[in-house]
């Protein structure tokens, strides 16, 4: 088929802009995937909110499973890029660690769908994550630099410890997390509403001054 | 209908001991909701599971949904008596600083159907634990005695902060259980094995680390 004749043939202008189409499937098939899980969720709401059709799901991404793995690529390829930002090496580690605490405690705080994929990934422990070398290859430089990160502040004499970066990581990240998946139990048994943003402002001071606390920098008094 | 009757009729020893039952019934209840989560859960399982029938379900409990809240209540119940053996007040204040995390960090890690229930309820967005006082009761005690340690630890010169009593609970759960819901995706992205008995033995002294030295102790070097 030809361009003229493709170009006649396409049901919308949209099918003309295949990068934007697919950026478009993707977004809302994010929130799908991410309110309803893997099972949950209907291929026909994906169609239905994106504007286009079954078939342009099926010709950009193959099918549903397909289109799972590209939503949980895209959603770590996200947070992956946001933290690439922070250019770890450029200021002094004290500000680095902080903003490390600070960006991820944000992050999860305003992407919920990120949040609800990983919680749903998790219920089905894992079995598509496992299979993604992309998320594998591109979560190891973000690790590596939270690693070179504790090396020179611990050799500029700035922190009192240099930690294992895979446990710091995994520290900030529950720090931030934990609260929202579990607000509602944990809301009942400490009788406070963990969702409330004047209580989630003083969990983020809070999470900081763990984390710097750990390193040995005073945060305060 | 006479003791004599009763007993003639019983279709087993067990029903003559209606606590044991009761207790029977529930334990394997904690498993079957545990795994499916409400909705997911039959309680055909369950009756065969406890050896018993659908009657005795109603006859004990009410229905699916009670036996879901007595679940419930049963879990958070089994917890705040471990916690209330700790004992806070006898002993001083980093030993029991330390056995705050350590205890709560041990009953996450050995109590994995504790940790399914609290996940199964967040997905109701807390519809149910809401709806129990007793779990809002049982866990005052608790904070509170987390608030007094922090206080006498504090006035003792021993830690050098007095933190929120709800704060550091927070924290000392999401140290203690985040690895534990998130292994498949967070073992992924860092590329270890988070279910490995020994990164659980390395996650539990950081853990421990982390704690003390938010509240000013030294732990090492």
């Amino acid at each position: 088929m030809s361009k003229v004749e493709d170009a006649l043939k396409a049901p919308s202008v949209r099918s003309r802009n295949p990068e934007r189409t697919r950026a478009e499937i993707l977004s809302e098939a994010v929130h799908e995937f991410a309110e309803h899980g893997f099972h949950g969720a209907r291929v026909e709401r994906i169609t239905k909110a994106a504007k286009c059709n079954a078939r342009m799901i099926y010709h950009y991404f193959g099918g549903k499973e397909q289109l799972y793995l590209a939503v949980l690529d895209s959603v770590y390829a996200q947070i992956r890029n946001r933290e690439a930002q922070l250019r770890f090496g450029t200021a002094d580690p004290i500000t680095e660690a902080r903003r490390l605490v600070e960006f991820t405690y944000d992050y999860f705080a305003e992407n919920g769908d990120f949040l609800k994929m990983i919680r749903n990934e998790n219920l089905l422990q894992g079995k598509n994550i496992k299979r993604s070398q992309m998320i594998r290859d591109m979560s190891q430089p973000f690790i590596a630099a939270i690693g070179e990160l504790m090396e020179r502040g611990y050799s500029a004499g700035v922190f009192s410890r240099k930690p294992d970066p895979v446990q710091l990581y995994v520290t900030v990240v529950a720090l931030s997390a934990h609260h929202l998946n579990n607000a509602a139990t944990l809301g009942t048994v400490v009788g406070q509403d963990l969702t409330d943003l004047s209580w989630q402002a003083k969990r983020r001071d809070h999470a900081v001054e763990v984390v710097l606390s750990y390193l040995g920098i005073q945060t305060r008094g």
